[in-house]
Order: C-alpha cells, then structure tokens, then sequence
C-alpha cells in the first residue's frame, strides 16, 4: 500500500516546480508504462493494479523497480488520468544535454510552442517520422508535463530534447546549415527542394516564430492553402513539413 | 436582459437531443461567431457583450437578428466556453443533403471518427485543402457538437456535410470513381499516383476503417513511417494525406 509521503511525492510531480526539484516525472496508463519499461529511461517506481503486474511482470522486473499494487481509484487519485485501469510509473528526468543534427539528420526546432497537447503530438509526429531531436525554447511547454507524456503515446521514449536559448544556439551554427522555417509567406514546399539535413523551426500557436529566432532562419517555408481557413495548427504544420521534407528525401 | 427560458433553451442546446428537437446549435467566441455572421448560415439569436456588438454591428445588423447583451459571466455561463468574452450565436442547422464530389474534386468520408476535437480538425484541414464535401456515418460525432465548432476555427462555414449510411453511399457510385481509404498496410502514398477527384475515407480513431465500408475502398493508402510511432492521429493523417492529394494534383 502506498504510504501518506509516496502519495504526496507522486502527487507533487504534477507541477513542473517540483518535477524540476525532484528531478521526476509521472508516465501514466498500460501503453506508456510499458513503453518506458522498454527505454533507456530510469525508473523510481512502479504503482500498478495486480492485472497489470501480472501481466507485466516479465517487463517491470527486469529493471527491478519497487512496485506497489494499487487500486484503479487509488491510481486515478495519485495521477492526472481521468481513467487509468492499469499503472503509473515514477520516472528519473534526463540530463539536459545539447542537441547537433548529424549530416542526413533533421532536427526540429520549436520556438515557444505553449500547449502541452500540440508538444505531445509533436514528439509522435518527429516519431513518426523518425526525427530523433526537438530543440525547445525555454518558453516551450515542458515536455515532462503528464499532458505531454500522454499526448506522446509513448514517443517521448524515442526523441531527445534540449531546452535553451535557441536563437544562441541557431547563432552558432556554420554557414552552410539548413535552417528551415514555417512561415504563411515562405516558399511553397510542393515545389521547393529540401536539402537531406539541417533543421526546422516551427513557432508559437499564435505568433509564429519570435523575432529572436527569425533572422536565423535561411529559408521560408510555406505549406499551400487551396481554401479559407486561414491557418494549420502547428501539430498539423509540423507534419505536413516533415512529410514533405521526407518525400522530396524519397526522389533524391 | 436574457429571460430564463432564453437561457434555458441556449443551454439546451449543449445536447445533441436538444439541438435535433430544435434545429439550431451554438457557435461561440469572437471569430466563430463573425464568421457565421458572414456565412449563409441563418442566425436565431446574437448574445454579446456591450463591446463586441458595438464593434461588430455593421456585420451583425445585415441579417436583422434579435440582438441581447450580456456580460462575459452570462456568456460563460450559457455556453460551453470556459473564457468567452465577445458574443454566442444561435443558429440554425441545415439540411442534411446528400453530397456527390463533382469532377476534379475532393470528397472525404468519415467512418466513425468519435473525437469532436478531431472532427473539428479535420473541418479546418478540408477547409485549408479545399474540400467542401465531407460524409459522415452515422457513428460520427455530431458536427454541431459545440466542440466541433469550436476547434473548427470558423471553417464549419465553408465547409458542407452530409450523416448517414456511407456503405451504402458508396456501394452506388459508378465503377470509375477513385475511392482511396487510409489503413496501415496500403501503397505509398509518395509514389502513388493520385487522381484529380474522387473520395478519400479516414476511418476510426483505435480501429480504422470498419468492415462495411472496407470492401468500397479501391485503393488502400499509407503514409510512410520512418521512426517508431505505431500511428498518427486522424487529424494529421487526414492533413498529409490530402497534401499529398494536392502535391500530385499539380504535379499533373
């Protein structure tokens, strides 16, 4: 049985001050706990009902986490989930360590993207399209928020991030990068040619990209609008981008 | 001064029951409710707050609708929103027409897609794309959900519907009508060939198109995956998907 203190401690982890402090987060619900048990990811605990730990035990053991068997109320109680019938899962934060996009590599870049949904279907989206590096700003929501695990689907296992000054970051690299980003008023990417690496920078749900970050993008990129709406979300753009940017990849 | 039935019958129509028995829905917030107002929608009824209406009453007075004013508190209070602080429309709905995609157009059809936040994505991703016709089974969630106007952004305005058998829809389209339905395992649609009109299908959320509506699918289409993500929401799929409809299309 979880104790008073393990309650408060899980509980805690719903803000990010006490994320930071701990250095902690919570992965909630049978799909990403068994996601983060297959990562490189360490795990502090497990709090899971009996069906999930039997069911899992083989998974949960390997790393030898403390588990404690919880009930499904108990778990919904210590967790942000309106439903979880199945397990939530102490995790130890990452080191926030810099990111270089490799030669044939694409990096994303967001500049204060706000919504923790639209972060979380970002890392899906990078996931599915295999890009392996989100470069945030620090006003970027925090990717260790459980709304961001959630929205992930358990992608957060399979992208890294750095948080920092991204317009100092983008000031450094050599002349001959590819910084690409979404604008209403760029290039067409039906048409324009993008190069097999580098980076895109998509920018806030409201304002775009800052002008901290716009004048190191080298080129303007815009996806075609063959109607009225007068935008894309930026989890929309950002695929759209991405999936363009690997089928001109594909023809080269 | 709104009366309580007023607010009575406003708050009704938060339930799809109550929006069939009466014919009318809600649109909400500044941008929805300015764009119904320039649409051929027929509007019941404008709640606004002193300034809105001040600001808007050129576009607002065109179509001579009964005007009240109130404050943000009773904005929020009949409607779904949780900040609204400009104006709620009553609205009428439209018949429910059958829809054909005519030459060299688009048509998208819906099978079962339950998500009101994704259906109202998806009106803001055919708007964007120029698609004017969407089909919907029955199993769909209600367009005139307040959600699905919501995170439509307006688009619900340009963009017309039609609910009902879509198997039987599609079992009496002629023999040369491009059907193209998204599953995991169809061709890629990257190097497929896209024509220039006929029906794309998108299917449920968990279990994609279901076995009614599958035998109708001429061409199965996937997205090509190059990371680990199992899948992408039916919004951004819907989005890659008709861009690369649109990419092909001018190619050709």
């Amino acid at each position: 049985m979880l104790s008073r203190n393990q309650i408060k401690y899980i509980q805690s982890l719903h803000q990010k001050k006490y994320r930071q402090q701990h250095g902690a987060f919570l992965v909630e619900g049978a799909k990403s706990v068994q996601e983060v048990f297959q990562s490189d990811f360490q795990i502090e605990m497990l709090v899971a009902t009996e069906a999930f730990y039997k069911e899992n035990t083989r998974l949960t053991d390997r790393q030898r986490t403390p588990v404690e068997i919880a009930s499904v109320a108990d778990l919904e109680r210590i967790g942000t989930l309106e439903s979880n019938n199945a397990a939530l899962a102490v995790v130890r934060t990452k080191e926030n360590l810099p990111l270089l996009a490799g030669p044939d590599e694409i990096a994303l870049i967001l500049d204060d993207i706000r919504d923790p949904g639209n972060l979380g279907t970002i890392l899906r989206i990078a996931d599915w399209y295999g890009v392996r590096k989100i470069l945030c700003s620090e006003t970027t929501a925090d990717v260790y928020n459980p709304k961001v695990i959630s929205a992930s689907k358990g992608s957060f296992t399979r992208v890294n991030w750095w948080y920092g000054d991204v317009a100092q970051f983008l000031s450094q690299l050599g002349d001959g990068v590819a910084v690409y980003g979404a604008f209403l008023n760029g290039e067409d990417v039906h048409t324009l040619p993008f190069g097999t690496s580098g980076y895109l920078v998509m920018g806030n749900e409201s304002n775009g990209i800052g002008p901290a970050v716009e004048p190191f993008v080298i080129k303007r990129v815009t996806i075609p609008s063959y109607g009225g709406a007068e935008s894309l979300n930026v989890g929309i753009a950002t695929a759209v981008l991405l999936d363009n940017w690997r089928r001109t990849g594909n023809l080269t």
